[in-house]
């Protein structure tokens, strides 16, 4: 064995992530999703008083149970679909990858499947294989949209012990109806979890429902948010899910005890009392990500419907010299999803302008 | 199956932690090795500035790989055994915790086994568990020390991937001679780890040395620290360690990405710059232990000696009575360690005199 002596499946393996690249290197960064919009002064000086009011017990350990935290996030949700959630039925942890992490290691582990369907978040197979639990990914239509019957009869035939759906789909946009929520839930029934990944929830289109309204009628649906898109706080690390308590109590039994550190638990409580400002540019960028889908199409590329702040798009014979040509002038998009398509964030007007403009030059210049 | 479908080996199992209670619940809180001194108004208003600085971009992602905190990580452990580290050989994560979670998932795991001597870290049996990984306790001996030619002999036997060995030990507070960690990491070659648990490393006594000396002999070695203790910090939730490049790209692969905090990046940068005052009451602390390790053999109880921030002392028919008796008299310690053992942090020296007050009393009350 060579050294070190890292478990086999493992060796070899590049960890996950984007390129970080500093803003000299691309000063157009709409690579992964986050908000272009820092918080005010106002929300800087909440952040440090709050900071600094929790770091005055620094040496003590922090609430293990972020009982204030989980109330804020009860009362938040209860604005956007949650109804009359209280803090016991309120999970959070370092990041919804944390969050993620602990379910598959509750519910999920040797001898069990977890089950998403293509193209769907590229961290899911990582938990999977972190925590030991199969990994089966059925498909999504060419639409980027899940044909129901397909997936209750793939389903029956992998028996898995957890569903994992974002909504809206990471990397198409696509969201979830809720009628397909409601039959997942159903043909699950009380040996598995369907978990509904609302991290780019906040995006929504006009019209689109959060899976939050179905919590009250399904006991094993999860949704899970973060608070590092809609909320611009991906620095912060905070994703949480609600849930039914008893699948919290399970959660507790594997979750590292003190997860949350008391700064973080204060700097959220603090964003959250901003949330009025923060997720004040939401509506801002759902119009900017509308407009960037009707000029993709008005130029003829293809673009899949999105509900998040994000748009892929295509379809491209060399997807990577696209890429490669969008940072040579710059801009940092994300080469993910199918072959052929690219991933953009939507960032402020002025940095889609630049995108717009760098794509129109690198395909003129790759035709 | 009942709901919710947890993994049936987890069902019924209470979350790991103490006790937390009130300062009104219990005026003098030993139980959890907290150091009892809070940051300074200087060190505060630093870590205010600093989060306030790095929140501005809390729109977007941390550095996901918090290179000035590994090096200022770097830098600290050269002043306190470290023989001329770099950034390179630093991790970090939320908690010592998490840093030993990654470890078992690279090097633990389903077939693997991680190998401790008990008494040891309780933790370490659920590190384990999460992670699938066989968990094999050896025996420390009567005085709590490890007899080497049984280590060895058990090594052989077991066949270990994994060997966590705290030192100072917890809940025992004895630290391992510079030889039995050698002489261990011999025998487990390149085909398994030494991880050696230096969480209460700073409050170590005169002339004992750290294991960090050893990290240029032993490729193997791996040595864990956390600002929790010594640094005043539990809040901050910041584990790391030491150890080779190779080591650390294991750990990359298994850790999830951006798992530390712009927050916590930028808090523990500030009290890194605050180490001479946040380490300021560390020989305060092995002052008070010294004492309350005499004063305790000079009443007749058995002391474990002590390298910690904490004393374990007995031998109680009823432990539990006694806890409870100190409880009752507003002070909290820990019952944990072999049965008849209770371990008390230290504390100030108010709450020093307060635990010897009631445990007089206690003792004098119960027999």
């Amino acid at each position: 064995m060579s050294f070190p002596p890292i478990r086999p499946e493992l060796a070899g393996i590049e960890p996950y992530g984007a390129p970080q690249l500093t803003k000299d290197a691309a000063p157009v960064q709409l690579n992964v999703n986050e908000n272009p919009y820092g918080p005010s002064e106002a929300c800087l000086d909440d952040i440090a008083a709050s900071v600094r009011e929790a770091a005055r017990t620094l040496n003590r350990y922090p609430d293990r149970e972020f009982t204030a935290l989980r109330e804020g996030l009860a009362a938040y949700l209860n604005t956007d679909g949650g109804q009359g959630l209280t803090r016991d039925e309120i999970w959070a942890a370092n990041g919804s990858n944390e969050v993620m992490l602990q379910l598959l290691q509750a519910f999920g582990g040797p001898g069990r499947t977890a089950l998403s369907f293509a193209p769907t978040y590229s961290m899911y197979p990582e938990y999977a294989r972190d925590t030991h639990t199969t990994w089966v990914a059925g498909r999504r239509e060419t639409d980027f949209s899940l044909d129901l019957d397909a997936a209750v009869a793939l389903i029956r035939e992998v028996r898995p012990n957890v569903v994992l759906l974002p909504s809206p789909n990471n990397p198409t946009g696509t969201a979830l109806p809720p009628e397909a929520i409601g039959v997942l839930c159903e043909e699950l029934g009380e040996s598995a979890l369907l978990v509904v990944d609302e991290a780019y929830g906040e995006f929504r289109r006009e019209g689109v429902p959060s899976a939050l309204e179905l919590l009250p009628r399904y006991r094993n649906l999860v949704v899970s948010r973060t608070m590092s898109k809609a909320f611009a706080g991906a620095g912060l690390r905070l994703g949480y899910l609600a849930a039914d308590k008893a699948i919290l109590d399970a959660i507790r039994v594997v979750r590292l005890p003190y997860h949350l550190s008391a700064v973080s638990q204060a700097t959220a409580l603090a964003a959250l009392r901003h949330a009025d400002e923060l997720l004040g540019k939401v509506d801002e960028l759902r119009k900017e990500r509308d407009e960037t889908v009707g000029w993709l199409r008005d130029r003829g590329f293809e673009v899949a419907d999105s509900d998040a702040n994000f748009v892929l798009f295509g379809l491209f014979e060399d997807r990577h010299a696209v890429w490669q040509g969008l940072l040579d002038r710059g801009v940092l998009i994300r080469e993910t999803g199918p072959d052929g398509w690219l991933r953009v964030s939507i960032g402020t007007p002025d940095e889609m302008t630049a995108f717009k403009t760098a794509l129109t030059d690198v395909v003129k210049e790759l035709r």
